[in-house]
């Protein structure tokens, strides 16, 4: 992970829950190898499955010092708060990992390596410090160009933060390479980069260019290692109907110029999530965001909505199965909880698009560019 | 300006242009009088007026030496070229001023204050450089509380980049004034914080905090100098439809939450300006924009279009005033060009709404809150 191999410990000090620990979890879902520790002394003694649902025996412990026994090499910060501060109780933890010469990674907003104390840690040990979320230098604009690809470009898109945007993208990303189509998955946040080594975490890069940023990923996915790829799979950010985060939405919608949008959702919650609180505004019906995605979408290069993923953590299976037969029946396209009942139909969805789209690849670049 | 009157030389190296140097041109039209010079050696010993239409008999030079010599004594970059870098040919210029102890304004991207060179010579001669569009350091999330205000709070918005947002705001906020209506003016780019001394560029900001910095800019506008305003005349940036900064004019929009909006265009324009050409993606019909508009507010607090604003400076008079009218029964609103006609259709429709809304206010307000 991020240059050679690693043996993380993950700070979720008081927060390592699946709510308040997105990057922990999405890490311990899919690179649970690289893991050996969580640091949370509120939860210390259990494991990782207990706390949050994956990562298996992963222990839970309180301090540095006790996953340093474990053989951790590296500090991973596990949470991304709203506003991306650091709260002042892990500043601790992460003097003590650099003290050790451990490589600190962090998806914060705010930058460690800019922090005099931690900088000044790290070259005393010669730790390095990867800030992922800090924007690539370059200042690309968009100008929809990935809306001409041969490759079918799927985003997935959301009712609200943290409702399996990144999780169902890779989810039908791994379904794709299960059935031998050659897919690529673009992270786009801070969690999708520690997953897949690679990235740009969009929300901090300068709006002008987070357009620019993605489209630069999308046509680098898609030309994949000397043969195009046939599907780049996009990770999703926000929410178009989001007070706070709808136009790092719509700059990645344009950016990444979708054929087709995956809409996820979790259907226990009806508000949105503002700060702290679960009360901000009400969450409108699935038919009413797919019609919004799809005029958004319009505005540069029409996408259609072709599934819907439903992250039913919080109800049982009896719910769950009618969750997802109530989004199929509400939008008449394949609906899942990918990671409960496997992100087939959807994946399904995606090669069904992708058959139709080669056949009319050529008419339906020939409209867009004419536009 | 900034700190201090200042005199001011305009950079403009071969761009002295309306289309090129927005920024010159937006400072010429509002502070005239802070103005000595223009810097192009291009169109040297010609006055600003005959080479951009604004800015009466203030000469046009060649060197920063000539401006000197009329008494200015701080340069200011202006021009705002799409990436916002800054071209090699401007280098000597700025190290001359610099070197001559000026200050230094830009509103480029690129920030002068982090090239070492310009850094180095401003220390020595004890100059100082205002970089307006590095971002603010706090990391507000929108929350759509400007939804819920008293004042009135109309943004303009447009078809493309550079077609009259700013100037529109400005026209309509001064014909308020002379209306003895309490209005304030928020500058989200970098010319309009030149002209009102105040303001966030927020297409430089980090996209998650575009809405919640636009919010806390509409919240300290509207509760003004003890007396709360009674309207909040927004700045808006690019366009829903432009594929490289539909991100920036979502998240300014819902941050603003205006209850109020006013359509520019530039009616000879019919496709959108991508970098250096003008052959980007076609700009839809006024009734599209405006469905537009309208739908993507209505995401997290409707707004109603008020009024039209066009930029007919390419068109004579007679066409100019039957593009207002074509625009007017298009849409059924006001129109006009402020800078060539006037402002007062578009304040007068500001006022009535005002009028509507004092009565309305109460239902509204808990109606947006209910949501």
């Amino acid at each position: 992970m991020l240059g050679r191999n690693r043996r993380l410990a993950i700070l979720a000090e008081a927060s390592f829950t699946p709510r308040d620990a997105k990057t922990a979890v999405g890490v311990l879902r899919y690179r649970a190898p690289d893991v050996v520790a969580v640091l949370d002394s509120t939860r210390a003694g259990r494991t990782a499955q207990q706390c949050a649902g994956v990562g298996g025996d992963v222990p839970v412990v309180s301090r540095v010092v006790e996953a340093a026994a474990l053989g951790a090499d590296t500090l991973m910060i596990g949470i991304a708060p709203q506003g991306g501060g650091l709260p002042d109780a892990w500043r601790s933890a992460i003097s003590d990992a650099l003290g050790r010469g451990w490589d600190v990674l962090s998806g914060l907003h705010v930058f460690l390596g800019d922090d005099p104390e931690f900088a000044s840690a790290a070259r005393r040990s010669g730790a390095k410090i990867h800030d992922v979320r800090r924007p690539p230098a370059s200042r690309p604009v968009g100008s929809a160009a990935a809306g001409a690809l041969e490759s079918l470009v799927v985003l997935t898109v959301g009712s609200d933060c943290n409702v399996g945007k990144m999780t169902t993208a890779i989810e039908i990303h791994r379904e794709l390479l299960r059935r031998s189509i050659r897919s690529r998955f673009v992270a786009t946040g801070q969690t999708g980069i520690f997953i897949a080594d690679h990235g740009a975490a969009v929300d901090a890069v300068p709006s002008d260019f987070v357009a620019g940023i993605t489209e630069s990923l999308v046509l680098e996915a898609a030309r994949g290692d000397g043969e195009p790829v046939e599907v780049v799979m996009v990770e999703g950010q926000g929410s178009l109907h989001h007070p706070g985060y709808s136009g790092v939405t719509l700059g990645l919608l344009h950016g990444a110029c979708p054929a087709c949008l995956v809409l996820c959702h979790e259907p226990t919650r009806d508000r949105m999530r503002l700060g702290s609180s679960n009360h901000g505004p009400s969450i409108p019906s699935l038919r009413e965001l797919a019609a919004a995605y799809r005029a958004a979408a319009s505005w540069v290069r029409p996408a259609s909505v072709i599934g819907v993923a439903l992250n039913t953590m919080a109800m049982d299976a009896e719910a769950a199965r009618a969750a997802c037969e109530a989004a199929r029946a509400e939008l008449e396209v394949p609906a899942t909880d990918p990671v409960r009942f496997g992100a087939e139909p959807l994946a399904r969805a995606v090669e069904e698009r992708r058959s139709v789209r080669s056949a009319a690849t050529a008419a339906e670049t020939r409209r867009f560019t004419e536009r």
